[in-house]
């Protein structure tokens, strides 16, 4: 552990506080910067760049040599676990494409103990990526929540109203914790391969939280999140956990309280008022919309100084509230950087 | 108002509690039920088939012979102001097309005078479906919300990230709020005619309530239905309104104390003992996932009597928390009809 305390980023997540926040940015490694464009544009197969440490660690890295973020976070996809798994995966223009598996029988198709040898690659990425950071600069490793990851086995993509997966959830409650327990165990080895690795701080992204009612977000985002996180901390307690579930809402309070998590991130949608009463127990992340990071100007300003001032005075990450939009002009983003790099005014 | 007050559903909006709740379900009139299917294959036009008054008043009555809820709803479309203030709409397999007007010039492309003429087939579909329902049937009128109907307007459509209408309301508020001003006062000609032509209750779908952050959600959720309701309560003082601004989470609090509304509408991940708090000021509708009923059998069950155990015991209209799915089975709503015929088990 020696020197990481050196880290803006790994001091906020310990509790110090900070003249400015530290920050980074979902998706900050993407489409909205030339230089990713032109290195995907070497392998178009998604799932083969993420798998390539070279190109993966490459594109973790741009977006640190541009902006200089606080944080690089580890190019991968939270689909590489069921991939890996054995559910053939592809992308299509429309997203993601796999072979849904709807039932308890479909389980027989997974294949759990391949994936610390089928994931290795993405461990090689956090190694290469972590050697080519500037000292200041942490690394996250990530994985999506079992909730989330989920919705797109069981649905077979993207889905409006997720009536494959809730149906199997709400029909056979048992069966369908069979899967959320199977892919929270292969995201403890995963998780566990990239803290080895080097990845400094994790990040759990359950971005569909926000569609269960209570009983089931008890079942399928608390308890398997909060599973993650004991197993996690038991054999690496020094590394934070930022737990995402985006949407959680009035569920919010509870994901925070419950998980175990070391920080929340929280989406556009949370008033800054919730976010401040959840800083007196854990940090908060976020939570710009990335609209107002597309559009810049004053309206970026305005809000990046109402959230700064509302959350500053506690354990507090800058972020934005959801993945950055390809459309973003990257001036928006070395404009964001500046701003952030100010004492907030007035204070 | 003679005779009103013995509709289940107006005595539970004027406060009175009930023995079993009144009920109606969000989209009963639809694709799920083979007899609109049939009607619906007569006129395949879909904006056409909304302002036929017999076909619309049709298909608003059908759910109510199959299943006896205690309200219908007008069978029409959220996007038929849009088409009456000029923008031309068409409906592809993917959803609602509309020429989009995403700036200030654009506003010049619409025309609020012809609000009432050219949805006058509306007034008609209510006067046609309050002469064909039972004495003991309420009729339910409604509307988009303001920023709901927005959104389309400004996105041409469906939007997974609604950045060119954010865009719009960020870069220039002054400019997008005469949008959302022009829409709200086209709402309150176009209720008022529902209204004045047999609708009892209007209801405003906000389903789009919750992308936004809180700055915005004031302004462009709670403002302009504030603006609607202040204007019906003046013209129609015992009409009730219902607002569901889906997805509102942590800002359903605020939506149900400042917008004015008589009845909040819950969606399926608002908490059960949030419902109870909110009853404390206000009459709650919901919140059952639709995905529940489309699944039946006992977790529709379980469900029921968790919500009704919940929600019986102050103002409460049982609902679903979304539209409901086109692949449920009608006897499910058969099914649901029953269990809320009976006193609820242990009570």
């Amino acid at each position: 552990m020696s020197g990481t305390q050196t880290k803006p980023l790994l001091r906020t997540l310990a509790g110090e506080s900070a003249a400015r926040p530290p920050w980074w940015l979902m998706r900050q490694a993407g489409r909205y910067l030339p230089e990713y464009r032109a290195l995907r544009a070497q392998t178009p197969d998604f799932v083969s760049f993420c798998l390539t440490p070279s190109l993966a660690a490459e594109a973790t890295l741009q977006p640190i040599r541009r902006f200089g973020m606080d944080a690089a976070i580890l190019f991968a996809d939270i689909l590489l676990v069921p991939q890996a798994l054995g559910q053939r995966l592809s992308f299509s223009k429309d997203g993601p494409v796999l072979e849904p598996i709807r039932d308890v029988a479909g389980l027989k198709r997974l294949h759990p103990e391949r994936i610390a040898s089928c994931l290795e690659p993405v461990s090689k990425t956090v190694c290469l990526s972590r050697a080519g950071l500037p000292e200041q600069t942490a690394l996250i490793g990530f994985a999506g929540a079992a909730w989330t990851v989920a919705t797109y086995m069981v649905e077979g993509g993207a889905s409006k109203d997720y009536r494959h997966v809730k149906g199997w959830a709400y029909r056979d409650p048992n069966g369908f914790a069979a899967l959320i327990e199977l892919i929270a165990d292969a995201t403890i080895v995963y998780l566990s391969a990239q803290i080895e690795a080097g990845a400094e701080v994790v990040q759990l992204f359950d971005s569909w939280a926000g569609v269960l009612p209570e009983a089931e977000f008890s079942c399928f985002v608390i308890e398997p999140t909060h599973r993650i996180v004991k197993a996690l901390k038991a054999r690496f307690p020094a590394v934070p956990i930022i737990g995402f579930p985006r949407g959680a809402g009035l569920l919010y309070q509870r994901y925070a309280t419950e998980t175990g998590v070391d920080a929340v991130g929280l989406d556009t949608t949370a008033p800054l008022h919730f976010g401040r009463e959840l800083q007196r127990n854990i940090a908060v992340q976020g939570n710009l919309d990335p609209v107002t990071l597309m559009v810049g100007g004053p309206a970026l300003e305005r809000t990046v100084s109402a959230i700064r001032a509302a959350l500053e005075s506690g354990p507090f990450i800058f972020n934005l509230g959801h993945g950055i939009l390809p459309q973003t002009p990257p001036e928006h983003v070395a404009a964001l950087a500046e701003l952030l790099s100010q004492p907030l005014a007035g204070r």
